[in-house]
């Protein structure tokens, strides 16, 4: 027996033997030769599954093992990867854990994939998404290049991935969260334990002793369970040191169980993990158990996005790949981040304990390989809502294999247990005033409600302030433009960018901006529509739309224009027209208006940088008061968080689960109609948003300039 | 993925790629190459196993391989098995799955374990148990001979495996038992299931749809659990047959389990098993938990008696080995007692849904590889006397993996579940009168009480009144001598054998008639000795002691004289007295005598052909009104049918077993006085006997005649 070479936490007897590697039965299933061994196709047990395959003799296994093997080298880091068969230079990125972005799943429709191909040669697909020049300097699509031989490719300047802005909610948020947590209560507990030696006049069993010493401690025995495991370990781990024990206990909904006896009971350091799974970026808190401090935070992107931006297109590809392989890209995002957060502590995985995960409906049922498949379908539905407490071990994150794993529940398949958790954070489901809550991430979900009633509802925005689907959207990452002014006279912008580097796109505050500055400086109409000429030394043609250039290519980073376009516009129009027609809905639903509302309550990553004046501008945003408008950051994780260190929270998030209201768009014809009308910026009718209306140049109606 | 080779309900991927037989992981680890390959020494796993012996190259994996192969066959039955290293005859044996006996656990010391090696040799030590006719015949003791080359032994006449006497409790029996269980509740359920198909004004998730579906048919739905691997099929369950479905649910203490869905609604037959697992042997009931009715009833011996005869043995040889080994013998036992049922029942195993075990302490610890040693060890503790519901897959018994199993609760180290489960049988805890139950096996375990009160203690009575020990002892099988009266002229005895066939042994209610006849003919005195001259045509020397010829070698089926020893009287003396003595202290501990007993009950597989007069008479038993005795058959058995079809008399198991005040006689005083008192016959008191006192020949006390 040994520990499996990719998930140390697990015993298995599958050994290598050439290379003295142990697999474990998860990774031995999986049919990628790149994750069940690291030494791939000159490891016996890949010589096993080939001879499955057909291949009898040594010698068609030595073939099969040699003639298709090539490597694939990533610049600028050197990454290397060795890959067999047939295979994309995008799902060898995947292997080498080069992220790339592929907003479209890797279907060559979003041309994010680009890569450089520096020496070797691919098999790519002619490609329309690639201009002339890009093809003289040999870009392909990772997408649509097999790979046929060694080949070193480049990540261009442009798509190469920077530090995300934010790592978590910053040192002072985390203090305050711990003050809303009177009583820390973990779901598994560390309970040690010295207990009176038998005798002949005291002969219970070793198990009646231990639940004896447990009842002293407060337990309630009576609902007390223990596996076959623990009780075949107990009569020598309650000897070894002459009755000092430590006791691993799990409370769950309905009853407890031992998990573990441990010889001695000298108290050690418990730690947790609050994971935000987001379907773009994971956020991983590192809290001390005992005293709910947050040691470390770490935060990267979600591997799944080289199968696309949106939980549909992650659905699409886990029906294709099967859900294993979105599952395992998820598992290692979040497993990397935690490794590096245990990092930066000097702290051991096994210290971990407890584990609460939020997320959309999507990403947990992709996380825990639950079919996610009915998800996209009419009625649309998960196969799990509120799930049990699970064991760390049986789902694979980097932890005590026994750590309790609380799953944030959530309501419906479009408003998952990351909105619950907000609520848990937010607190608005205990409060008088009526709240609208929003997070627009790649999915824009409300919720509209206060401490009497909640109601949710889930409007599709798309990923487009994300930056999904337009042309130099990017998230807020290093060089993205993030503020946009435009001077009246000369129609040029001036702008800032995260980390005042050369700009490399735009993101969604950005975006806002622009719109906002191009629709009051006269350059679009309120139907999103260029009004300057072509000849204009700002715009270009770009197909059959026009496009204005944000940057000439001598001033980005790349040596390319960023432009921004009239189909770009349109994306963000749909967006911000469904999120606008979802707060309408909801307010409708329950026979209320804008003027009744008494907060806003924005959050998500996209939130932080957002110009409230200017969502309002565009429309994306009710035209009331502005101090009624509040950033609440990363909710989500605020909420795992509470939920880790505390019963009430987790109790709570049960609650807020079962009390919500879920209202469905998909079929809601009052949503069409407001959807249909709010495709206008900012309105059709424009009374709605006064503020706005006496800011708009009166010649917007003309003709081109 | 395939099945073990060894148990059929075990999914594994570890393949012999030679053979294509699977073998689990538990196979594997188990270091005996009999059990973890079927085919043994030529299997590369088996390879495996050398080379992490340190046997590296090829050539030498090669040598290990061949050079020390043997075959053994065991005649009559002319059972073969291939043996490697060094081994005994009767490890041999064992792996063969034939059945010897070795009272002593293969110390050499009980002479039971005879063979006669018919062709090739093995190296025998010399041994004193043997007669010089035997050595000559070629006569050896299997746990004293060792294989050195392919070898061919017969199993001796007297010692040849017969069918046990009793199977269950008879067809009667079970159909009172039946009308005892008023309402049937298994643990695990399979519900039948329509559910309502989703819409959008009912877009639940799968799993509340299903606990909405579970809810209807009356389950507490707030308390019920679900594994992750349930979850990962729901979807596809669910939808397969159009939401018709078969739910897997287990009901524990106190908390709920869905285990399983399966697609399809039918009703399937679902099975149950009651289990008694004995020292010396097991009986297996095959229950339709539909109606209740026992569909079949096996039993067969316990195959640890190649470990020895008693509890203490079976601790002492799981020190020795492993405890895996002896779950590994008796898990056998039960599982080829489990499939002769459902043979005859032509039933699949995995329609078994629930098992029930009842077994003492020791066998309860061993089944679940549950370190046992503590229980042989001052202050005699037992690991767990409560069990939580275990799964028939993580035991190993032949069921449904997912099978529910409750395991009889025992309140001490030498009271078990087997007790426990008579008293549930019985019912004197919810009567009124006092009452004495005794279960004599291999131990003797004692009750007192009623409804009131519970109070019970063990005595070791020792294995003699099952022939451990005594020379010519066996147990109720074929051909043993069950009957005796000797005339009081000629001193010739006259017996009857079980099956009516040629006498090979002396059973236990053959030896308490024959010592009760030769006290009252004068063959022997109070004290247990002979009488007779060592002249006496029935009386032969038998080293120091003098011994009765009770069958001359002509009359018997094995051609040998059948004598019964002056030490064979002594071991039974030290039975009955400790019976006896245990009686008394116990009563004595409640401030009563036997008068205030309303009856005696008497349970276990030697009960059913005692002679209470008999008993009486040499002691065993209290001389009190005969009609106060009643035999009551194999109530471990009957208590564990009752639990398998009724919470309620599991929940009273548990009850009993709580209230149940345990008498330690290890360390009492007065134990042992009474145990000196009672090493005459009937005993040092004769008052306590006047019925006896009545009948005793007036010349007791003369001198040798």
């Amino acid at each position: 027996m040994g520990k499996c070479v990719n998930h140390p936490d697990r015993e298995t007897s599958y050994l290598c033997m050439k290379h003295n590697t142990y697999l474990c039965e998860e990774c031995l299933k999986c049919r990628d030769p790149n994750i069940y061994c690291k030494f791939r196709s000159s490891c016996p047990i890949w010589f096993l599954s080939k001879r499955k395959e057909g291949l009898d003799t040594e010698e068609k296994v030595k073939k099969a093992d040699t003639c298709d093997e090539h490597k694939v080298v990533f610049m600028p880091d050197g990454k290397e990867v060795v890959v067999t068969g047939s295979m994309t230079l995008l799902d060898a990125a995947l292997r080498a854990g080069v992220h790339l972005n592929a907003s479209c799943g890797g279907k060559g429709s979003c041309g994010k994939c680009k890569l450089i191909v520096e020496s070797g040669r691919v098999e790519s697909r002619p490609d329309v998404l690639l201009t002339e020049k890009e093809k003289k300097e040999n870009y392909v699509l990772a997408c649509m290049s097999e790979i046929s031989g060694d080949v070193k490719v480049r990540i261009p300047e442009e798509a190469l991935e920077k530090k995300l802005k934010v790592a978590g909610m910053g040192n002072d948020v985390t203090r305050q969260l711990k003050e809303l947590v009177k009583n820390i209560q973990p779901i598994l507990m560390e309970i040690p334990l010295e207990l009176e030696p038998p005798s002949l006049v005291d002969s219970v069993s070793d198990l009646d002793r231990l639940n004896r010493g447990l009842k002293k401690e407060g337990l309630d025995i009576s609902r007390l369970n223990i596996g076959i495991g623990v009780m075949r370990e107990l009569a020598s781990a309650m000897r070894d040191e002459n009755w000092k024990i430590t006791a691993s206990v799990i409370q769950k909904k309905c009853s407890s169980e031992i998990l573990r006896i441990t010889p001695g009971n000298e108290k050690l350091r418990s730690l947790g993990i609050a994971v935000d799974v987001g379907t773009t970026s994971v956020v991983v808190y590192l809290v001390d158990m005992e005293d709910g401090a947050v040691i470390a935070a770490t935060s990267g992107h979600n591997r799944q996005a080289a199968c696309g931006d949106d939980v549909i297109n992650r659905i699409i590809c886990s029906e294709k790949d099967g859900v294993a392989k979105l599952s395992q890209m998820v598992l290692m995002t979040i497993n990397n981040l935690i490794s590096e957060a245990l990092d930066s502590a000097g702290a051991d995985y096994r210290r971990i304990k407890n584990v609460v995960i939020s997320g959309n409906t999507t990403m947990t049922h992709l996380l825990l390989k639950i079919e996610p498949k009915h998800i996209r379908r009419e009625p649309y539905i998960p196969s799990v809502s509120e799930f049990p407490i699970l064991k760390a071990g049986e789902i694979g994150i980097m932890a005590d294999p026994i750590a309790a794993v609380f799953i944030m529940p959530g309501p419906a398949s479009y408003v998952g247990g990351d909105i619950v958790s907000g609520l848990v954070y937010t607190g608005l489901h205990r409060e008088d005033p009526l709240t609208l809550f929003i997070d627009v991430g790649t999915n824009g979900e409300i919720v509209l409600g206060n401490k009497e009633w909640l109601m949710t509802a889930s409007c599709s925005a798309g990923p487009a302030f994300e930056g999904g689907g337009i042309r130099w959207g990017m998230r807020a990452e290093e060089g993205a433009i993030e503020k946009v002014s435009i001077d009246t006279g000369t129609l040029t912008p001036s702008f800032t960018t995260v980390g005042n580097l050369p700009p490399r796109g735009i993101c969604g505050s950005g975006m806002i901006d622009l719109i906002a500055e191009m629709l009051f400086t006269g350059i679009i109409d309120a139907g999103g529509k260029i009004r300057l000429e072509h000849s204009h030394p700002r715009i270009q043609k770009d197909g059959d739309d026009l496009a204005y250039i944000v940057v000439p290519a001598a001033e980005t980073a790349m040596e390319k224009d960023i432009i921004f376009s009239e189909t770009d516009i349109h994306s963000l129009v749909l967006s911000k027209g469904a999120v606008y027609a979802g707060f309408t809905v909801l307010l409708n639903q329950a026979g209320l208006d804008f003027s009744m509302v008494d907060r806003v309550w924005i959050a998500g990553g996209f939130g932080r940088y957002l110009n409230v004046e200017r969502a309002i501008m565009i429309g994306l945003l009710p035209d009331i008061a502005r101090d009624k408008f509040k950033y609440i950051g990363n909710s989500s994780v605020a909420g795992a968080y509470l939920a880790l260190l505390s019963e009430d929270h987790r109790k709570e998030a049960r609650d807020i689960c079962n009390g919500m209201t879920y209202i469905d768009f998909s079929s809601n014809n009052r949503f069409m109609e407001e959807f249909t009308s709010a495709l206008f910026l900012p309105h059709t009718d424009i009374n709605s948003f006064p503020s706005v209306k006496k800011l708009m140049p009166s010649g917007q109606d003309d003709k081109r300039m």
